[in-house]
């Protein structure tokens, strides 16, 4: 298909200039730009196609870099970065030092904040606007956030703070009915009801024209009459009604999110509102894309695939699927178990329990923080709840597992799934921070797998030999090749390799799979439970000349550290070396990141090698 | 005054026999009872004054413990503990092995759920509920939040998930327009037209006679006059409008929160409804002492007061006040200065900021998720934001450090207060973990005054002279005795003593004085700066034959550890000495915490001697 118009817009405020139908074909353009761009290099699909013509309305109505928007997640800013200059380079998304499948501020002056997590928008938004509002400027700031965002407390929290704004500050929800799964909870219901509003304005205005009919008789009837008529009036038509009214929004909606001149003009009247005004605007998760319209969850965050048949170019089972059946096979027996997503049933391999368990089964919404109190609630009236979340998001919940499970020594078992490097998501997903955040709360112990068996046996123990809050995390994908020797347990370490070596190498989780590879001759010792550290594996550790460490998490507070000063304090004198990360991570392969970090077979061999000489 | 009715009660049970009368003569002596332990202890007044009769209401008509309570915050829990079997105590409550100021479940089987922390009750008790369904138990679960509560996020995410429940779940708003300062936001300016319903009411009776006088005028008219009237009465009737209706609740209120008989014909009504109610009941925050129920802000947490006159017994101008009075003349200054609190004016210092700078002062409620990410926001707009918050409820906003502010490396301020032990107010409250989780997240740079003026130095050097995510941590109270020879500094380290002892120690924030006076003659290195670690530091501490490091921290991935670590890897193979907190600190006071901590200078002096030998 050529891309006519596409081709000849240099900035975004040349959109201003074209047509409806133009801007119609351009929607057509830019989607098969992003289904391209998508199979190629994976990434968020279906949100992308979701929000074409509303990225398009946007542009046409707003005077970026001037006007702000803020994407919320911001996974669906596909079209964005191809209006804003980056079309060029949209073929490199995802991909190592190609443009981030999110907006950054450093790629762009068209991106105004980094997203990446849910919730975020309004209120980085709104700090936007008041930063602004100090300095005199009257531009628009605009958050964009999907009802699926709508359920979790920070946008609450940004919502309640906003009401109150005086001007120019927009937020437009994107409706689609869906999170990465079917959208959940009392708003998503709400929702529903409110996107059926057209019945709702015609029972209104069928009252408007019965009580204009209605004849006074007797004078006062006739007053009385003429005061409830006003009351009504005002009742019913005030929009007063609205859950976004009543916290303070006007409240525009809900508006056609593919039909571009509805949108424009939506938008245009929310400029001419000095407050705070809410933009409902209703979408197609993966609107344009058959496959993807039809199966948007299966569409929302995807690998590469073929644009004919939309199949995966590759598929296979990882940890998550293995997690997901294990769990099953132990709650059949054991009906205290009850399981608990975030908005994550199909990502976290929890989709076989939700449908055979579904009295025990919780989707909280993208929620975090309510996922581990209320598993506190449940533990506390003696069920076994198990929270699978990638390790990225638990970062939400830090302060409900130190002060509503762990504090009061509640059972619960989070099952942290996409923990170390993720890939292609980059910076604001891997899941590198788990272990330490957690090694800095009492009461937690935490299992590290380094295959599936383990996974098994560790989450067996983490549910029924462990006492309080207890963590079981595991790497995204597959397993990784394990050498013949590899016995899997859930005893707090396993001791591989030549014995009779000077060096000893530490590791966990599936670095153990690099180490193994590295070749080195040399003493393994695996750590199976990294929190706490058993003392005994210290001990071990003692009896080395040369302790070599690598960890798939941020080094800063990690296990590494720990166990260095351990060992330091148990009168070790011979040289530790630790490899762990040190900041955040950017994009790249899983495998590149590992190499780059040094904790790829490769560079382990490498850094062994160099100094056993 | 003499408390007959409360000398004869043995259980909760016992109330349900008493008459109206007895109840109230039982809020009376409750509410005396409440006056005397506080004014002697300090604690939280205004709130367990508020809630007397809703407590008596509550177990007059639920049976604990099979039923269940949790109360958000926990801090209004007192007249429950008098009515659970804990008055003998009750003077007793928050000093050393006496009762918690908070509800404990090691305390007693009336307390279903440890709080502290606000906005957690309803996805807490929804657990429980979730819990007892999976057993088939019938029981009522009950939570007790706060209209102040409600403006966190939690609480949101927590209403949107309970709207699905099926039964026996009943949340009990107690609306005192307050959080601890006059709640702010959209929910409570809602909150306030919700109160005035009984206007509304009226209005609807009005409609509703004036709907039945309304005459049918020819058949068509009548026809169509019969649906308008029926959709009519459906809209205004129904409660439909209601936000909390809207979550999927039955809304029932307001009522008197000081009327027993009708708080318990409301809750009985509650029983009877087999979905998620929210009973919505107005209380007046310090009812009954008149202190408090004119000033119920500085009523809300105190210290011990004069209970004939209202007055503190002592008072003194802390860290807080310095904090507060400081950056009111930077602010002068500097019109990009703005200052952030989570419904926390007065505990922070800000309230002269808030008067002052009303333009660019943000109250966001008690919502520390949006404050750091509308932080982002407003740095992201070339503001510079200051957040005061306590180190405790700080443990909530970790995701948006580490991801709106930190990743972005947005310049934004996090001033600690209470940092460390903060006493009385037991586990749930002291600032132990601040350090250890700001030292697992990248681009933050960390701060530690060891007295006013190095405080002022700091915040000057976070604001003007530090990139990115800049934290400076002061402790609860004032400055400590400070020896002459001590010159304030905000440079990375300092050092003082004798340079030619053999041993060093080591410390920072309000330790440093307790070191000063143990006055071991040693040498000693003060750091200013405790994120990141100077590498100069580190030097000097190899120096020395032995090193002590004191923190007033949690020990787990805390600076001591760090800066042990980084020291023997630097070749130190001298001894190291960590003397740092292990986990979570019951309630006494801060001295007494030290001390047993091994924190105070008797005891880092006794130490050292020991050692020194």
């Amino acid at each position: 298909m050529s891309k006519k118009i596409l081709e000849n817009l240099d900035s975004p405020e040349d959109i201003k200039a074209l047509s409806d139908y133009e801007l119609e074909e351009l929607a057509d353009e830019i989607r098969t730009e992003i289904v391209e761009a998508v199979s190629e290099n994976g990434g968020h699909l279906a949100s992308n196609l979701g929000v074409v013509e509303l990225t398009i309305a946007m542009h046409k109505v707003f005077d970026l870099p001037k006007d702000k928007i803020v994407w919320d997640v911001g996974h669906q800013c596909y079209a964005h970065k191809i209006l804003t200059g980056r079309r060029d380079r949209i073929h490199t998304i995802r991909t190592e030092n190609g443009l981030s499948g999110f907006p950054k501020r450093s790629e762009s002056k068209y991106d105004s904040f980094d997203t990446g997590h849910s919730s975020t928008s309004i209120s980085a938004a709104l700090g936007i606007a008041c930063a602004g509002e100090m300095t005199k400027d009257n531009h628009y700031t605009v958050a964009v956030i999907g009802d699926g965002a709508l359920s979790g407390g920070l946008a609450y929290e940004g919502l309640n703070n906003a009401g109150r704004h005086k001007k120019n500050f927009i937020v437009i929800l994107n409706d689609n009915k869906m999170s990465i799964s079917k959208n959940v909870g009392s708003m998503a219901k709400y929702l529903t009801k409110t996107r059926i509003r057209p019945k709702y304005l015609n029972a209104k205005s069928r009252v408007q024209e019965t009580l204009e009919k209605v004849p006074a008789v007797g004078k006062p009837l006739a007053n009385s009459m003429k005061n409830t008529k006003n009351w009504i009036r005002d009742e019913l038509f005030g929009h007063r009604d609205n859950i976004f009214e009543q916290m303070g929004f006007t409240y525009y909606g809900p508006f056609d999110g593919h039909n571009i001149p509805q949108l424009t003009e939506a938008l245009e009247a929310a400029k001419r509102r000095r407050g705070p005004v809410l933009v409902h605007v209703c979408t197609i998760k993966g609107k344009g894309y058959e496959f993807a319209e039809k199966d948007p969850k299966s569409f929302h965050g995807i690998a590469s695939f073929d644009i004919e048949t939309g199949e995966p170019k590759s598929s296979s089972k990882g940890y998550s699927y293995i997690f997901g059946k294990y769990l099953c096979s132990l709650a059949e027996k054991d009906k205290r178990i009850c399981a608990i997503t975030a908005a994550m049933s199909a990502g976290t391999g929890l989709e076989t329990f939700s449908k055979k368990y579904r009295d025990r089964f919780f989707d909280v919404g993208i929620a975090e923080e309510h996922a581990v109190t209320f598993a506190g609630g449940l533990a506390a009236g003696n069920a076994i709840p198990v929270f699978a979340v990638y390790s990225t998001f638990l970062q939400r919940a830090y302060d409900q597992i130190l002060h509503d499970t762990a504090l009061q020594n509640l059972h619960i078992v989070l099952a942290i799934d996409r923990a170390g490097i993720v890939g292609e998501d980059g910076e604001t997903h891997q899941g590198i921070f788990d272990v330490a955040f957690l090694n800095t709360i009492p009461n937690v112990t935490v299992y590290a797998p380094s295959g599936f068996a383990e996974l098994e046996q560790m989450l067996y123990k983490a549910i029924y030999e462990t006492k309080g809050t207890v963590a079981v995390r595991y790497p995204r994908g597959c397993e990784q090749a394990l050498p013949e020797y590899y016995e899997p347990s859930a005893e707090p370490y396993s001791l591989y390799g030549n014995a009779d070596s000077e060096v000893i190498v530490i590791t966990y989780g599936r670095i153990f799979s690099e180490v193994c590879s590295a070749g080195n001759n040399v003493c393994i010792l695996k750590l199976n439970r990294i929190k706490p550290i058993a003392s005994k594996a210290v001990e071990i550790a003692m009896q080395y000349k040369s302790v070599y460490f690598f960890e798939e998490g941020i080094k800063s507070g990690g296990v590494g550290e720990k166990f260095g000063f351990a060992l330091y304090q148990s009168g070790f004198r011979g040289t530790y070396s630790l490899t762990a990360i040190d900041g955040y991570v950017t994009q790249c392969t899983t495998k590149s990141a590992l190499h780059k970090l040094g904790l790829d077979a490769e560079k382990i061999a490498l850094k062994i090698e160099r100094e056993m000489k």
